[in-house]
């Protein structure tokens, strides 16, 4: 069973031009309205930013300049935090763009002051996954190893998973981290959505068109393996560089 | 002492839409031409493709569309393993897009059709170059070890490390792999061209204007750990989509 709701979804993934997380905020931002400018020739009346960089550095660009709802994965998440910690020390692990624009800290401080936030930038997470290392990898656990020191030696007691590709780890992570709280910012988002777009169980998935703007054979199998709702036959290559 | 010419270089690096080496050739190629046309734009008399993965992928098609000499690194590599091997089993370590181009097989066979070739694509590598990891870090070492079992279980002699950015991780490889011989990429570059252009030593640089497409603190600060002809005034920053 699926939690859907009777809507039509464009989704547009900028395969040509990742790892935003590892490009300034300026770059990221133009890229960003580009892919909102698509989304938008596409029909779209409402945009889901599920990139937590984007979100992180450019949201309220984006907000103040299209007219319609975009929701980002900062809000959302920084509020489910605040609501499940008990020690007030939220870790967030995010791209570096992400980590250096302290949109988490600063999102989640305003909500409860008294909090603490610690950033962790995993620069190498993105490509592991992309790459199609498996989460239980060597090569996976020792980079985790090494990026979740800092929540190993505090008392930080819940973890912010500030990327799109990180819940793909979450198995590993809890593993390494058991009495610590993950937040998934997917699911969050899904909540957050929930709200507007009432969503009920089916057996039947939404139907989602599949853009990107590079794309070969083997990302079909990648994204496949993670994700079993696409299909090579859904998927579309867009020049995003025309947008 | 510096190898130079009487020589102006316009050097342009690609930082907003790194790392080819995961892309298509069709995109790819794209951007190769609008960084053709960006160089062009600053007069320059020559292309020297430094990227393995252009060089791979779409060297011909920017040799026949512009008229100015433009050498890749695949002709000078090959023919410097063809003439160094003993056992005539060549390795190439390149990113995914140029192993899956056989650009170094099919050159390498046609130079000498009874060499044989085994490609190992290093996906990892960039990014860990790029995040600033030092070459004996343990995560390095790891992936090295991984991707070199090719290498150690075969009669392979010589081994190319068929991406810029490789030759960092040069010690780290010959410790690991004594017995092989390694070709630099950067080297049998700086050879041809000093066919073309005639090089003396001299205790002066020659005048290099950097360009890049995106440009942060941190990318300065790890340029300048590894080359240290790089200085911040002289980097400039230009928007490669428009050309």
């Amino acid at each position: 069973m699926y939690l859907t709701a009777d809507l039509d979804i464009s989704y547009f993934g900028d395969t040509a031009r990742v790892p935003y997380g590892s490009r300034t905020p300026e770059t990221i931002g133009r890229y960003a309205e580009q892919d909102v400018r698509f989304l938008l020739s596409r029909g779209v009346e409402a945009i889901v930013i599920a990139c937590g960089t984007v979100s992180a550095t450019c949201l309220d660009r984006l907000q103040s300049r299209y007219r319609i709802p975009i929701v980002g994965v900062i809000e959302p998440a920084s509020i489910e935090a605040v609501q499940v910690t008990q020690t007030g020390h939220i870790g967030v692990l995010g791209t570096k763009a992400t980590i250096k624009s302290n949109a988490y800290s600063d999102r989640i401080c305003s909500e409860s002051p008294n909090c603490c936030v610690t950033g962790i930038a995993c620069p190498l997470l993105v490509p592991l996954i992309e790459n199609g290392y498996s989460p239980d990898d060597p090569l996976v656990e020792m980079a985790l190893d090494r990026y979740l020191e800092p929540v190993r030696t505090s008392d930080i007691d819940t973890l912010i998973l500030g990327c799109t590709h990180y819940p793909f780890l979450t198995q590993t992570i809890s593993r390494m981290l058991p009495n610590v709280r993950l937040i998934n910012i997917g699911t969050v988002l899904a909540k957050r959505l929930s709200e507007h777009f009432p969503l009920t169980a089916s057996s039947e998935k939404n139907l989602v068109s599949y853009y990107v703007s590079d794309a070969d054979t083997e990302f079909q199998a990648i994204a496949n393996s993670y994700l079993d709702a696409i299909r090579a036959e859904n998927v579309q290559k867009i020049n995003i560089e025309l947008y």
